[in-house]
């Protein structure tokens, strides 16, 4: 195999990427100075080498403790429980949230063998019970899949006799979605949990 | 700028790769094992430090000529000129040529300060002057865009009065195409190229 060919190889191995894109990638790659590739490869270097996880909420960090679990201007009463770290990103984006987070790495899936073993979840229950201010409420925002709610089942009842409150993520319409094209279960769910205006 | 910041506006380089792609490689890179990871990186590397042009036909290569020039099987009689190198591997695949190449490494596009001198041509009448056995052809492949037709006007131009026959790939309906979907002047084209069957 030329070197091309396993470039291309090691380019398919990222999510979305087939043959075609790679290829793409990589003649991309040919055209340009190969100074500023050269930058590319470094910081995949780089991220491999020093991002890790955080000691306390899991999430990816460069150094020992993600800059949200050592921020003093989060709520640390409040713990948000999503599957993968990436999902911290969109919530933050959100600016809708100012708790801490807990990142447990999956979702239970017994068929694929995923227990609670599996995720972090002896860490998030250490850290229910060991913190020093009082956590008031978890927040499960795992996925809406079978196995996310299994997982926030789980949570709930691991949880709830340590005594902070478990809350989970409010389902309904999207903001912006139109009635027409929003799936009946959803329906269902905004239907049930209406409020009064 | 965090690393992982820094990876991302990295891969946003890559063609057709957005902030959500970009992100998705990161995240996905980040959940791989490190050793599998850092192949990627690797590669990349090895591929700018040892990739080169062939120093007669342009095409990418690992030493100082490429396979197809250095072949003994391919015919030397027939070069066909294409824009960029990875339109070698389009034609390649078809395993319809067996002639040698030449990458012009664009097209003529005066508008974008484009001219004969920045584009691998000077190279492609040397090649056809001094060759061994003489070029008896000369097959333009350039795209069928404004651009790559003025290209192919100005080489059949220049390379005629050198000697060889200088032919243009035929236009026509694609193999599979489906008249309904074929636009009006790939069809007009079929018709002023029709062949008595």
């Amino acid at each position: 195999m030329s070197l091309i060919e396993e470039l291309i190889s090691e380019f398919k191995k990222l999510p979305g990427v087939g043959e075609k894109t790679a290829q793409r990638f990589v003649y991309s790659i040919l055209k340009r100075p190969g100074q500023d590739v050269l930058r590319l490869a470094g910081r995949i270097q780089e991220v491999v080498e020093t991002v890790r996880p955080c000691n306390i909420c899991g999430m990816f960090t460069e150094s020992e403790m993600c800059e949200i679990c050592t921020s003093t201007n989060r709520d640390s009463s409040l713990i948000c429980v999503v599957e993968e770290a990436h999902e911290v990103e969109a919530i933050e984006r959100s600016s809708g949230y100012s708790g801490l987070y807990h990142v447990l790495g999956g979702r239970l899936s017994p068929l694929d063998g995923v227990g609670p073993d599996e995720l972090n979840m002896v860490s998030l229950l250490e850290r229910i019970n060991n913190a020093s201010h009082a956590i008031q409420e978890v927040v499960v925002a795992t996925n809406s899949s079978v196995e996310g709610e299994a997982t926030a089942v789980y949570l709930e009842a691991v949880i709830r006799p340590l005594g902070p409150k478990v809350t989970r993520l409010a389902r309904g319409i999207p903001v912006g979605g139109d009635l027409e094209y929003v799936d009946h279960s959803t329906i269902v769910e905004a239907l049930v949990g209406r409020k009064e205006m």
